[in-house]
């Protein structure tokens, strides 16, 4: 692609390096912004670059929030002794929009993924087996993806917990396997967790 | 879409405000660069901010350039008789990429479309007129995309050069009627570039 402009090349290109924005995409995404008042662009730089630098996570769940303690973690009417290990705060909005948990959560960052150079440290895994021992907690409930990374992940996860009182569960897969969890309608995924299983009973049926 | 964080939510609705980016996939490009260093973000900011306000147009053909007048105007190896009108800077891009023009070029800015409230005095229709006046154009190439706002904007424009010593013609139609121009194959564009045929002819067909 040639460019009659450096200014616009670059622009083309610091775009084109977000996930499935290809060149064209950046093109006419560059090219929009052209087209509307310099305060469009403004608005957009800035909420960009206040929330990469402003940013917090929950020293609890590890939940974005733009206080210590999130809102969920800091709500008394909330569950506390149940909580929902989910790998994206995406996963988190997912489940809250079904209005069918009331219990806490706690934010992995991702799932073990050795293709991916993923590791169990890369994760917030060692902060969830230290909630678990601090002894509120009764039960956690698993709602990873149903992917091997997922299941991989739940296992260690399960692993690391041995020796501690806990229940732990998985969400009931209504979802069918390999679906990604924030695509599933709220409907399914609400009542997944309801019917959630017991993450033993769960393994066997693997 | 219930977010946790206000920053994250003002992120996420800038980010949708770009044509054909929903609240999911804004979500999903936020939270990537969530992930990656700041300077990431610093560098996509800046490149749109700096576009945004030392942008410039060829003050000739109205094509983005970094300079008063672009490279192609300012190149004395292109033919200086010939200029083909396109509606988008996206449009010279895709014909200088078949490397079968060496005229240059007039960029509208659109196309009129009383649907969308663009009218003649929206595009850069009476610059062209002056241009065609100055007298060194002898030929005007109408590549504008085959709709029927680009069959308008076409005759719009023929209608204003009446009484003007000027030849009129559109590219060849080989690209299927309806189609965006920018999205035709090289060899195709090129064909019809060469194959280009006199308005009055092409109006006839209609
Ligand atoms: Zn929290
Ligand atoms: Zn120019």
């Amino acid at each position: 692609m040639e460019f009659s402009s450096k200014l616009l090349e670059n622009a083309v290109y610091e775009m084109s390096q977000l996930p499935g924005i290809g060149k064209r995409t950046a093109l006419r995404l560059v090219l929009h912004l052209l087209k509307q008042p310099e305060e469009r662009t403004q608005l957009l730089s800035n909420a960009l670059m206040t929330l990469k630098s402003e940013i917090n996570f929950c020293k609890t769940c590890n939940n974005i929030s733009d206080t210590e303690v999130c809102e969920i973690c800091a709500n008394p009417k909330r569950d506390e002794t149940l909580v929902c290990v989910v790998e994206d705060i995406r996963d988190v909005m997912a489940i809250e929009n079904t209005s069918q948990y009331n219990g806490l959560y706690h934010v992995l960052g991702g799932k073990i993924s050795p293709m991916e150079g993923v590791g169990p440290q890369d994760l917030y895994i060692s902060s969830l087996v230290q909630r678990v021992k601090e002894g509120t907690v009764k039960e956690l409930i698993f709602a990873l993806s149903s992917t091997m990374e997922g299941d991989t992940t739940n296992f260690y996860i399960y692993r690391q917990l041995e020796g501690l009182e806990i229940t732990t569960s998985t969400i009931a897969r209504g979802i069918s396997v390999g679906d990604e969890l924030e695509y599933a309608d709220e409907v399914t995924l609400g009542r997944s967790i309801l019917n959630r299983v017991p993450f033993e009973s769960s393994m066997k049926a693997n």
